[in-house]
């Protein structure tokens, strides 16, 4: 029989929903489909490729068979169960924050660094959202002139903070609409015709958690550990894709057009960057799509060999569960 | 009889509208106020400290007798009308585009550079909304240890663009509500739920006149020439205060510390940055508020002399209508 054992952890979330999702539209090659989430849902069921999926609870015993486990149910879930699946036999695919710093685990971009899932110990993690839509934008830059510093600064959809974002969100503009009172719930402050330029938490230097992803991870994919960048992340009441204005200076200098050019042949980035027909990506544009579109792009007024440019991208899409099947496609082609 | 005889030109739009209710607010000595718009609005009438006050047209005898004319009617109305009121002997405070760049008129804030009031010869300008809320931040960096290179990013208030950039997020949001389509009829592109990175006309080099504006009255206001800038500007879905992410650099380092300091000594300025209690400027925690409001202030980990920070305004008030009443208070006084 032709086809993999695959699992989805966090079956029941946006993440999770997703991948089952990308899975079906990507055609991956599926034996048997098992879906796992918190206690709460178990009982519940997925759709998969037609059929009705009931969702399992991790157990130590579960995921015996398993090649391939998507891990998309947060960090202490991966912590608590990754380890269980490697050691039944499969490989995680990771979409947590847990193991992506770790020097043991593979931290991948498919377009970018393909090659490092080979030496992967049994974990390979997916990055964060942003940092996904910023790389994939930096990559080409990188390769052709090598980038030595990036300020990123980004507009983050509700969705990015999973289901409960997206109904605070809609239900905070529904109450706007009825001229009633909002009250937040889940963000720590209303969202609604707002902006909360605070994601994840604070560390000591002012950084939040959110932040210091960008810029470590950026470093890790782009395997560039001096790389400066300087990141601010804000959330945006926008329901899906993440922006990023990016201002990147390189060793060599890269014109607008050269830009274009290098940005354009990149697999996985499309370039909406014609001015005169007011066309450029944005948020609602993006949504739905696997690819990350890249637009405004100039040549810095700041910086001799700088590049300044935004970039947009479906994050529960390639910023999650897309960038993550193509990881199991890597893995299943080797 | 004490006070000055007012004119305000396009007394009915959003911004000369805020006009009068600063000019109330701060008690500025008003004798007469006269109100101007444009044709259509001839008839109306607008409130001024209880009075009902029938709005005119400008004709070149209008001004017969005005000392201080506020243009808040657009830069063709500025350039055609202002010099009539010149002429007829008023001092014009002009928040429009049209002379902000003429060398022979001073480009004020008054916290920043009140002195630069003497030299005018009958029009001093207010700078661009979003200038004034960055450079209220930048200016006492500039003053400590000199600015020299600026990236901002600004995420701008529909206000920003009048009463019609309100009322189209409004119907576009209630339209959401009832789940009926959304067409764009002001801005180029759905703002609900969405981002617009372009505000403005583009120029040859990929720049919009927002941005460009950004650069050049930034180096005028802060009489820094050579400061290099990086600007991006894009439309949120945010009714009023328009937020910048900066991230600048100075001559001699400036630690977070001391930038708190400076920044809260700095009339006009406002600190609210206490991530532990998740206290932030945020755009509707801040509008109404004469004050710009400055947070999530941080070392560039991307340069040795590098600061990161959020500052916010609402763009009506000191992006707009305070800041030329401060000007005309300055005009008052001289």
């Amino acid at each position: 029989m032709a086809g993999h054992r695959i699992a989805v952890v966090g079956a029941t979330g946006a993440a999770g929903e997703m991948t089952l999702r990308i899975l079906e539209e990507r055609k991956f090659p599926v034996r048997e489909l098992r879906a796992f989430a918190s206690e709460r849902s178990v009982g519940k069921s997925v759709t998969f490729a037609g059929d009705s999926i009931r969702v399992e609870k991790v157990t130590p015993e579960a995921f015996r068979g398993v090649e391939i486990a998507f891990f998309s149910a947060g960090t202490a879930q991966s912590k608590e169960h990754a380890p269980l699946a490697v050691r039944a036999g499969a490989v995680v695919v990771d979409k947590s924050n847990a193991f992506r710093m770790d020097p043991a685990v593979p931290l991948v971009v498919p377009e970018i660094n393909a090659h490092a899932v080979k030496g992967h110990q049994g974990i390979v993690a997916s990055p964060n959202c942003t940092t996904v839509v910023t790389v994939m934008a930096l990559a080409p830059l990188h390769r052709a002139a090598r980038v030595t510093r990036v300020v990123a600064t980004s507009y983050q959809a509700v969705s990015g903070a999973g289901v409960r974002g997206v109904e605070e969100l809609r239900a905070q503009t529904l109450a706007w609409a009825r001229g009633e009172a909002i009250t937040p719930s889940f963000f720590p402050h209303q969202i609604a015709f707002n902006l909360i330029p605070a994601i994840d938490r604070f560390g000591p230097d002012g950084y939040t958690g959110e932040e210091m992803k960008l810029v470590n991870e950026t470093r890790k994919i782009l395997d560039a550990p001096a790389l400066r960048v300087a990141p601010t992340t804000v959330r945006v009441p926008v329901f899906t894709s993440h922006s990023i204005s990016v201002t990147a200076e390189t060793e060599v200098k890269i014109t607008a057009a050269r830009a274009r050019d290098l940005f354009e042949r990149f697999p996985g980035l499309k370039l909406w960057d014609d001015p005169a027909q007011q066309r450029y990506p944005m948020p609602i544009a993006v949504e739905g799509q696997d690819d990350c579109f890249v637009g405004r792009i100039r040549e810095d007024l700041s910086s001799p060999n700088g590049l300044s440019f935004w970039v947009v991208g479906d994050q529960l899409r390639k910023g999650a569960a897309t960038n993550a099947v193509q990881i199991a496609e890597l893995l299943a082609r080797s």
